[in-house]
């Protein structure tokens, strides 16, 4: 009983308003699972995940993300943090597939995301406790939507894409 | 009729044997689509996709990719090359997020995929005429899988995932 893969993939939005509804334990589990199993260079798995569910820090952490306070409406925020000690040359690249493995079994599970980068590096390690040799690389909340956002616009396949050389058509 | 999301994610592997068959182009535009949708910082859309189906083309790509050949015997091998110009801060992130929608659509479809990492930037970049302002991120092949590898071991929740602040148990 889940949602189609490619269904998921296409339907996923960046949802910025969320219901005060919890996302449940077993819910939490499978999306930190989903994150676990993502590949990585070498499976060095170069990071950690700070799963942020108390309101008051859900507030704090919001407000170091450039005051984007509707994040903390969300039940959880998830910190995808990298360790440049193990990995310098992946570690952003592997937190990243790692995230989106999260996001679409959060968007599976009917929980809306959004990709959030815009943070104060220090600020948000701070509040977390993270320790200093590693680096916050993006953060998620994950809530019940209460928003469906439009599709926004994309390149056509002409500019994105071609076969066998940049610039050939791939038809 | 898909594959389910969470079990796409949980049932991803690193596939490096592959039959000499061939991916349909309906599937092909299927996976490219997928990478299509990611998101990405301020939807900039930082990448380029060349999609590489020539069989002497993925030949040299392969040797380029420290002369791992198996890669070659997929019947496609799709480059990620981001814009740093685009955005030089998240167009590594980006160009991940989007291969590893294309990644899951290709294991949704029934494909193997894997992550390479180990390339020679200028070969590679030379090979498929990517221009001097871009970089090749990651290399995925996409093929009929010829082997289902055993999952690989990674971290226990206790050491990548923390609840609320950094080494405090997730439970």
């Amino acid at each position: 009983m889940g949602m189609d893969t490619i269904e998921t993939i296409m339907n996923r939005r960046s949802v910025r308003k969320f219901e005060r509804k919890p996302v449940s334990d077993e819910d939490l589990h499978t999306i930190i699972e989903a994150g676990r199993q993502a590949p990585s260079a070498a499976n060095r798995q170069p990071w950690h995940f700070v799963v942020v569910r108390g309101e008051d820090l859900r507030r704090q952490v919001a407000e170091a993300c450039s005051g984007q306070s509707w994040l903390a409406d969300a039940d959880t925020i998830v910190a995808g943090v990298g360790k440049p000690s193990v990995n310098e040359k992946w570690y952003a690249v592997d937190v990243a597939i790692a995230m989106q493995n999260m996001i679409l079994s959060a968007t599976a599970l009917g929980y809306g995301t959004c990709w959030v980068g815009a943070f104060d590096q220090e600020r948000v390690r701070s509040l977390l406790g993270v320790p200093e040799d590693m680096r916050v690389v993006a953060l998620t909340p994950v809530g019940v939507p209460a928003d469906t956002p439009e599709p926004r616009p994309r390149q056509p396949l002409s500019e994105f894409a071609s076969l066998d050389r940049y610039g050939k058509a791939l038809g």
